[in-house]
């Protein structure tokens, strides 16, 4: 279960050689020498769901449908019973559309808006801590062996991350396997991809453990809780609101996940600490640094 | 104009003693022991505008007024010539008013919205973009030795960035002075805050540069260039759209400034390389590694 021997591939990894994803940018750099180097794209995605425009995101622009249905589903404009009967992307027109068997009920959350961390005018329709009232979460176990493991493969991932930084990453993992890695200029963006790839791959979420280049804020745990995924980890940290509803809905949270360190602020109990700390090399400065980007 | 003698104060620095900003959390940490960490609160702020309620921003809390009213500003909805009559913040009801002489024309930019990056919903109300074609940035220039002075000073200045993390920094700066340095949750929140103000102190933009520990992306250039500051600068990454947009409006773009390294992607011609750069220290472990954080 370490994964040392041969660790299993991606499902899906990131490609940062993609040229859709990056540009390549001309500058100087302190000493005046002109410099090439690589940034981010982020293009305009609009989400339809039937006939009913409901948001533009700024994407890096890969898996649109997973981003669409993902986003649709965490906002609560999709739940369960709904069955998906149409999926369509215009890469052209920059549009996806999500099409339902039945109408859905997405007009009454377009109305209550909250501004979240992070946000230019981030909003979060009004029902989703509503949802997470129905939220019962499993008493999976969490290894600390996972976590490292985890972190140490994840930093040495090739990823837009580490290439041209100024993105976030999501990764679904399952025990010390990261299954799912999604990478996005909205770090909103690269969980609700992950949700929409579970959603559309009819994935369980009970044995999953998500892990987050971002900050665990309020919205970043409700995301994971909605998703039914029983931790969350992060190498960032936490805000207060996000410890609180954690500890509400019993999701584990590990924030500060850098090399042997973590702090867990929430769901102590799945810990089962079968590491030895003063085993695990401390963090390497290349992916400590380009952390700071993200 | 160097600094290095007795820097003057600032006209605002974060306060991370304030009880009210961070909570203290009991937790473990990977050795198993209990540990007490403190983590930023993030709590409800809803903003009025006459009659309407605009938005519930998720924000650490303090200066409720001047992230309203940079809110309002950076939105389009509270124009140069709108005379503001009324500010009122109840701590209790966690909602803050903003009256002004004549109504305003918030109405039509509620309606198009446009996610952003860094956001669980993020929307930018229509006409932001419209709002640039007006601007003209003032050729100012930018020396080097400023870049260097203000990053180590901003870098070293308490603050709940270095106390606590999983927060973002946004500092107002005259040459090599920090003059205000806003941080919150949401790092919108924090040059909205400069932006709010700005406007009530009625300070002039064009000499000032303006210093993010956030990414340079589109909506950050766009905010920078709306308030009328000339230069941004930030330790974090570039993303392609945001380039792109401080090229077309003529605003200088220095990201990925650490230590003596900084890379300059649009406004090269403000830049007055007065400043060795090999004669710049590195940064100290800790900022860089805090800086991941945020």
């Amino acid at each position: 279960m370490t994964g040392r021997p041969e660790p299993a591939p991606y499902l899906i990894a990131p490609d940062p050689a993609l040229p859709r994803l990056t540009r390549a940018v001309t500058g100087t750099d302190q000493s005046g020498a002109t410099v090439e180097t690589r940034v981010v794209e982020e293009r305009p995605l609009t989400i339809f769901l039937n006939g009913q425009e409901i948001v533009t995101a700024m994407t890096i622009g890969d898996y649109p449908g997973y981003l669409a249905v993902g986003f649709l589903r965490n906002q609560g404009m999709l739940r369960d019973g709904e069955e998906i009967t149409g999926l369509s992307y215009d890469e052209e027109l920059e549009t996806v559309v999500v099409r339902t068997a039945s109408a859905t009920t997405y007009e009454e959350k377009v109305k209550k808006k909250t501004r979240t961390s992070g946000c230019a005018v981030g909003t979060v329709f009004g029902d989703m801590m509503e949802g997470l009232e129905g939220v019962t979460l499993p008493a999976a176990e969490l290894r600390t062996s996972w976590l490292y493991a985890l972190a140490s493969r994840i930093n040495t991932t090739p990823s837009l991350y580490l290439e041209a930084g100024a993105i976030h990453g999501t990764v679904l993992c399952k025990a010390d396997q990261p299954l799912v890695y999604m990478e996005d200029v909205g770090r909103h963006n690269a969980v609700d991809k992950i949700a929409g790839w579970m959603a559309l791959e009819g994935v369980p979420a009970e044995d999953k453990i998500l892990y987050t280049t971002g900050r665990l804020t309020s919205e970043m745990v409700i995301k994971c809780a909605l998703m039914g995924i029983p931790a969350l980890a992060s190498r960032s940290g936490f805000t207060a609101w996000g410890v609180e509803i954690a500890r509400e809905v019993g999701l584990t949270l590990i924030g500060r996940l850098r090399g042997q360190r973590f702090v867990c602020l929430a769901g102590e109990e799945r810990l089962v600490r079968d590491a030895d700390p003063a085993a695990v090399p401390e963090e390497d400065r290349k992916s400590r640094r380009k952390g700071a980007k993200a």
